[in-house]
């Protein structure tokens, strides 16, 4: 029995608080906010975990073995390197830190004193994008050619992160949860239209061998859309996140290339085919349960979690490639 | 009575001899193919029509009052230029040449001789653009903040052209006509799984005051979406151009600024609204017969077509643009 | 503040127990299910609720102001008609009894006793069936010409009661609720898979003056639909519930009949035609909070509230006559 | 080769002029119709057919193999029978005839002088209808437990025939054709809200061993509607013919009934389970060209065509049951 604490009740950390109430080797002791009636109004159903506004009451209690942080970006580095000096295993909303720098403290420091660093990268553990890894781990797309995401709606305008850092962050997890390779350099377009965030931001990743991934991300849209397309050469496969039931459908279509007649650059060089559609059953366990599960299972198997802070620390490196290239009107900016 | 003649006769030049054949105030005297099997069996069922495999038969025949072009990019420019040094009023299909100083040769032309250029955007002539014009001028959107367009299926590669060229100049075309505004820079990021031309590619038009236009054009997407969104400051606009019956939905949706709390950067400076859903209905006239029908009376009025040689070298202006661009691996180019 | 007692824990008492304990109007003083443990189990998170297995517990309660039943079908008129005999006012789930002459005993009660009877045809406080109501009574759509409905899904076979007093219930709850005519006949023809509960069913209602109204209900179906379409001599309407943020569209479509010609029955008598949609915008607020509020606005104000017992009767009367029907093979049974 | 002559030159009669003509075991001869105006102006472009008002000089021409016959249903019968009587295969739009004993009448003479008697069930020509055959046929849904059509839009009110003899028709011919089974009686409900003839109409059919049939069939609906669900013990099939490149998903879902637990009436004697779905590709081929080679096909190979006398006359003796209980208020009427 682990015991927890959580620290931020603020949009995230109820369901966190949530889950670890319902998993069976987790014992909730603590919840901390700045803001004692939220708090409180938070923890009323469990009169059973101790409240406090003060984060050392956490860092000082020897029984917390880990502590799971939901507060706004700028805390994570303060918080979570606290955490980890004294011995506590460490969850953190994703992104993992405001800056590349703080992040790779954070790995390095969970590293030396052999400690788990997680972070909540949630859609990793959906049913849709597990089924998705599935699938392309299997072989079934054959080579993968492009990457294309659509996340966009009538959202918040966020005051201490854009579009890119509040959405495209959930795309950069999922693309790196899916596929071995490393973009080699990032470019984003973006415009704000209130304050100095951007509100809408087109985002390109540049591999090599052939592939290509964007985003497009965007706060100011009136109809909510979120849809994936993975193109293959030898299927591909579309992910609606907004039909339940029919999330994912993989396409028996493609194109053939005719090498043979490259020189003679005929019309039949390049056929396309279209054939059957499969849209395969998604596991419908709800993704924070299984992302706390992992978090409590490496920690007991003294293993790293699934998205661990090397998994989170190469996100943020494109999160702050991505905002030089926006902020230098998209100009390519390398990665690492 | 105006005497006409098609140049081109494979995919598009029977849509024209179609419409042409329809309309009450032209004669299509002449078509013309260098295939004269196609030339053939297109025009069965329209034995009045003289058909000819030399372009010359129609250059020197005085009786000849227009010409339209449906012929490969790359013979755009002399067929066109030869119509116009003989003349006769051109319609020429998009994009009006392979290159901008072709494209200005043919404008000059025109105007010296006192001829009709006009290019076939054909979609400015769809009910769906003209409504969107109207929605646009009446002023119901309020400032317009963003278009973004996805223009993607699984589609024949072209061996002439890339994607840009054969897709994204609709939307070119489109914006063209819907809006007053130019382009300051164009930015495209492109991949080629095929030969040399690029089969997807990401294009961001960037603006002054605050304005982005973005086109997805790809030929390898298993789905077909042909999906724009116009934002507003008042209301914005979808263009689902696969649902009949239901193209357009205007949207009385948006954010509302709060000037007042901007120094305090509060959760409430941005707030946004949801209303109600608005679905014109669209004049389903097929926009090959009104475009036809702007090119003939054009040249009985004696004045510029609505899609005239301007605008054609406009569009031609920033797909030159982003060819350099592409191959610039998205490097900003300055339009003009 | 009136104390209210909840009897039954099981689908839809704990819906109900949740907007009691967030009304600021009433005081949740009871519980009450055969199953102690899961009794136990739902109101952990509300230790000041008094918990028993005894339904006597609550009627010999003098301080019980109210009694929402959400029990099986077949235990609701015993329970109500014991609370309306002890002086407190009834919520039922529908429908209000399993038999019409049960429901007419409860209203008479109610009547007598002076306390108010309503029954949860929770549907009809949703901001969607309100958007409707409104839509009609306001003559945009004309003449009501039909009423057709499909409520279909893969859902589980109940075991007391059949998939017309399962499903259907909710829409003739809904047309009794829209409309001010009552139905002069009914014809059902049902089908039974598994055990001798139909799990298909088709339900047609005959009124008079050329109205019609269809219900297809079935728990057998692989795709989940729930849509009406309301048919008028102006407008109509059509209402799919799955689809957020869009589930009500206005259809300014129809036919002209022109009298004139009526001898001649040429095909142009009745012309149609298919203009704009309109999609109003839906309040969200949840429909079983209005629900609770209208049942103790309903008491304090000692009047009766919308879904009362009369309208609970009249659905009541319906299901029974169809049950005959469905029984004699789809033979039409008058109603009253 | 075979000589046709075509009869009917209104809404049909043109689509089988264009297959008849692009067939190349058919040489259209003759083409009649009562407007010369109209025949004149449908076979513009095919000049070597010989025009006739007269259908007598197709009968008296010997030359002529067989009649396509496009005109309204009351004629089919004396033009179909003076064709059979003349030795001439036919060819008869749907419904068959304007009544069973003519029918009866058509299929006995094609029989005893040894004609190919074959009626335009188009719709099972499709490759939709075609892939569902063959799907049923090859055992994967199971045993088939009901089937549910929805045919609805706004149309044409007809004036010789009600929305049965005009819709549901098509789902008539579909059913038979893909199951073997033969109704045992037929329901009928329908409206009238202009002129004597029903535009909305459901249609019950009642078979033997628990399969039920229902079609809703409407000229009224604000919206297009085409879907059909097809329930089986295994899996089950959703029909939806607007969705392009999607028309068919096969659900692997359904109710799996445990027979132990039959006396307990427990919540799990009936269980449902929901699984992959499968969509596949479905052939484009033009159904009437199909239906052509089929019709063309069974004269030369001197059998009966897919859907011959036989079958016709199985759907009109339906459509005549259900005239009959649509004016007997819904009442079942047996079928044979």
């Amino acid at each position: 029995m682990l015991n927890i604490a959580v620290v931020g009740c603020g949009y995230w950390g109820p369901n966190l608080i949530r889950n670890f109430m319902s998993s069976s080797n987790t014992n909730l002791t603590w919840a901390c906010d700045l803001d004692s009636a939220r708090l409180g109004n938070v923890l009323r159903p469990y009169p059973g975990v101790k409240l406090t506004t003060e984060f050392t009451d956490i860092i000082n209690d020897a029984s917390v073995d880990a502590v799971a942080i939901a507060t706004p970006v700028a805390s994570h580095f303060p918080l979570a390197k606290a955490c980890l000096e004294n011995g506590k295993h460490v969850l953190v909303e994703k992104p993992l830190a405001a800056k590349v720098s703080q992040g790779e403290e954070l790995v390095k420091l969970a590293e030396k004193n052999k400690l788990v660093l997680m972070c909540d990268h949630t859609f990793c553990y959906t049913g849709a994008v597990r089924k998705i890894k599935e699938v392309i781990d299997s072989g079934a797309l054959g080579k993968i050619l492009y990457y294309d995401s659509v996340r966009i709606n009538l959202g918040l305008f966020q005051h201490d992160v854009n579009v890119i850092w509040d959405l495209a962050v959930h795309d950069l997890a999922i693309v790196d949860f899916l596929l071995d390779r490393q973009p080699v350099q990032v470019s984003a377009h973006g415009i704000s239209h209130a304050g100095n965030k951007e509100n809408i931001a087109y985002v390109t990743l540049t591999y090599q061998n052939s592939f290509i991934a964007h985003f497009h991300v965007n706060w100011l849209s009136p109809v909510k859309i979120r849809k994936t397309i993975i193109g293959g050469s030898e299927k591909m496969l579309e992910w609606n996140d907004l039909v339940p039931g029919e999330k994912i459908k993989i396409y028996d279509s493609g194109i053939s290339i005719n090498d043979q007649d490259q020189e003679k650059k005929s019309n039949l060089l390049v056929s396309y085919r279209s054939g059957d559609i499969y849209s395969p059953r998604i596991d419908n366990t709800e993704a924070l349960s299984l992302m706390i599960k992992e978090f409590i299972d490496s920690i007991v198997e003294k293993r790293n979690p699934l998205t661990d802070g090397h998994a989170a620390l190469r996100v943020l490196k494109i999160l702050e490639a991505a905002q030089r290239s926006i902020k230098a009107d998209g100009a390519n900016v390398r990665i690492e």
